[in-house]
């Protein structure tokens, strides 16, 4: 076998064989394989495409190029939840202890910030002492105990994706179905969990940019997970503006506990009792609406909040003050119309530079910056009326960028539904 | 402009522009843009397709990428030869000085081996004493003196091709047709001439398979040397035994002696006599078959050969004794039938690794071994009669990998044609 001919076989189209998908990844794991020969099976599978039992095998291969979290010793089904990436995107905060306050043990993993797109373990470090790096018998432990558990990756899972994903990223192979799919896929699965809920979203601000595409990567992580004998649940939500007004690691934890406090935003609260009702009705083997009931009922008799609370404080975590920036710059309408659009990678990556910009030197990230939005998509704005408040710790904001990020037109546009479809 | 975004744009199927293509393969020659990157961008070149414009803009860029050979003090037409590289292939030896035997100017630079090809320079470093690296100054000189030389590249030509290729080789993007196509031309117009002949082998053992592809790769090359304003001919020709019967590089050189000696075999006369006449009929602007007359008679005449033996003196070499093994091994036939296939790939690699053995510690190569076939694809074979001579200077000779080259069967094959078609 070798590698020369593996290309040339996906470059023609046709199927590759486990065996030579083992050959390249396992190859180019080691070093055998060069990046260059590697990016070139990546075109090839992006534009020729990948079959099912191709996307299968190259989950299973990625899935054991590394460790497996053991969750096996927390009693009952434990349910995951993943997010392709949005900005605003705090639901994780308020659902795993919602759901937990359910009676559904949530072991979850989470990453950090990725591109434009936000990441739960630098929102959790906003928290002082929040300890996100539980060794695994403390964080299996932690879910038996109070149910859930929120943490960075505790060993080496699916390292295989992770250079590969690093490679995709430089050559412009990352927005294939296949590849994202199996991506995802093969990290939940390393995470020994027994049912996933995935929030697939959906806009110009996101990986999948229409509901087509989005509804094909949903299918195939459905019968990925299917395949594995793990039952997964992917749900297509709108990302054409952020999610909820609170952009920035310290200010979402406050939207989060707004929400867990029966209030904030409606559009952060549907997505997370969505969210939640899937995980629930999985954990519990129960109805969408039935879960929903207990989902919606424990929000507001503050059960949700009072496991928020619990978790942090098992974590070493302290909410009583959650600081933001020493700044807060009210940004106002140029003129006066209905906002058609909020671009949410561009605001995304206005926050990503403002919080790299106090600590770059040592690689920390500044939790106290960031936005909060006055008005959404659909909203009316007034000439001179506030659109959105800029925390910040240095005097150098440039409104301009700030500004174009959204627009505003004399006629409204009609708006989209938040939540599109469940695909199971 | 950045690098991902012009990927992108491939991968998605649109046409690159003139400043993208410069713009990747630039910043690929001076390493900004990662071999990973670009063998990417590649691959989206060879599944997705090259317009004819890009593939036009593709060889400018690579021509423009190193030097260009002047030639304009030389006096009339320079017309060139090139040929996608067969086994067996040494027509380069015959056609230069014929061609010039008939008052058609050849300055003609060549290469070394290549894959299981031979080189031409390599070949003629089999005569003793032959200078392959003239200065440009005293090439130009000596074509203007006696009408040819062939030499070694005296200057960078085309090292944006040169480090493409490398690429390509690794990531299994060789066989695009656009690309074969570009990189050819581009270091044929980088070396001055005014009009190009080349030979397009077509057959399992050559780049092209059939006559399709190799159809399209000559119309190709065509269509490019029209767009620059140098007329190029191709002619596809038969590569599914080896060209002529004698393979290694003092071997050729005997074999090419004997055609200029108006001796050899056929399909190595007919090739050398098609290849030289469309090289006289463009540097003279006259008909093929007039041409082809004076093609026949200089090669009558002795003027073809005295003109070959003039241009080894005026570069120093010595045709009275060149050397050939010290051991010559005979192999003969298992079975008695016809020869139904004779696979020159693999008697081309026996050679490369014959040539290879003596001297591989200084990296130079063994110029005396080879084969000479005493039966061709077609032709009658009996039990312990003698298929091919080995010349080696080692005892280890693989009689099975080297009878494996030979198909025999009791039902003769219908002959193939040795030339099929010009393309202008």
């Amino acid at each position: 076998m070798n590698i020369i001919d593996i290309i040339n076989k996906k470059r023609k189209g046709e199927n590759l064989t486990y065996d030579e998908i083992k050959f390249a990844i396992n190859g180019f794991l080691s070093g055998d394989i060069l990046d260059s020969q590697m990016s070139s099976l990546l075109m090839a599978m992006f534009i020729n495409g990948m079959s099912d039992e191709e996307t299968f095998d190259m989950t299973d291969i990625m899935l054991e190029s590394g460790d497996t979290v053991d969750l096996s010793s927390i009693n009952g089904i434990k349910v995951d939840k993943h997010s392709t990436g949005g900005v605003g995107d705090k639901t994780s905060l308020i659902v795993v202890p919602l759901v937990a306050s359910c009676g559904v043990k949530v072991a979850k993993m989470s990453g950090r910030s990725l591109g434009h797109t936000g990441g739960t373990i630098d929102k959790l470090e906003a928290i002082d002492g929040f300890d996100v790096n539980l060794k695994e018998e403390d964080f299996v432990k932690q879910v038996n105990e109070i149910g859930c558990a929120l943490i960075s990756q505790t060993s080496e899972l699916a390292p295989a994706d992770k250079k590969i994903y690093a490679l995709r990223d430089l050559t412009a192979t990352v927005e294939s179905i296949p590849l994202i799919a199996s991506s995802i896929m093969s990290k939940k699965l390393a995470s020994g969990v027994d049912k996933i809920v995935i929030d697939v979203k959906v806009g110009e601000d996101a990986f999948m940019k229409n509901i087509e595409s989005a509804k094909k990567l949903a299918q195939l992580m459905v019968k990925i997970g299917k395949n594995k004998g793990k039952e997964t649940v992917c749900v297509l939500t709108n990302m054409e503006e952020p999610l909820g007004n609170y952009i920035g690691n310290a200010l979402e934890v406050h939207e989060a506990i707004e929400v867990l406090n029966n209030n904030g935003p409606q559009d952060l609260i549907d997505v997370s009792i969505t969210l939640a009702s899937l995980m629930v009705s999985l954990g519990k083997n129960i109805d969408f609406d039935d879960a929903k009931k207990e989902v919606i009922a424990n929000l507001e008799n503050g059960h949700a909040y009072r496991k928020f609370k619990e978790m942090v404080e098992y974590q070493h975590g302290n909410i009583d003050n959650i600081p933001v920036s020493k700044h807060v710059f009210s940004c106002k309408s140029s003129k006066t119309g209905f906002i058609t659009e909020i671009n949410a990678y561009k605001l995304g990556m206005i926050e990503r530079r403002m919080n790299e910009n106090r600590f770059n030197q040592d690689n920390l990230i500044d939790a106290t910056v960031g936005f909060i939005l006055n008005k959404k998509v659909g909203d009316y704005v007034l000439e001179n009326e506030e659109l959105i408040k800029v925390y910040l710790n240095t005097n150098d904001v440039n409104v301009k960028d700030i500004l174009d990020c959204f627009e505003i037109s004399d006629m409204s546009v009609p708006a989209l539904p938040l939540i599109y479809e469940i695909i199971k």
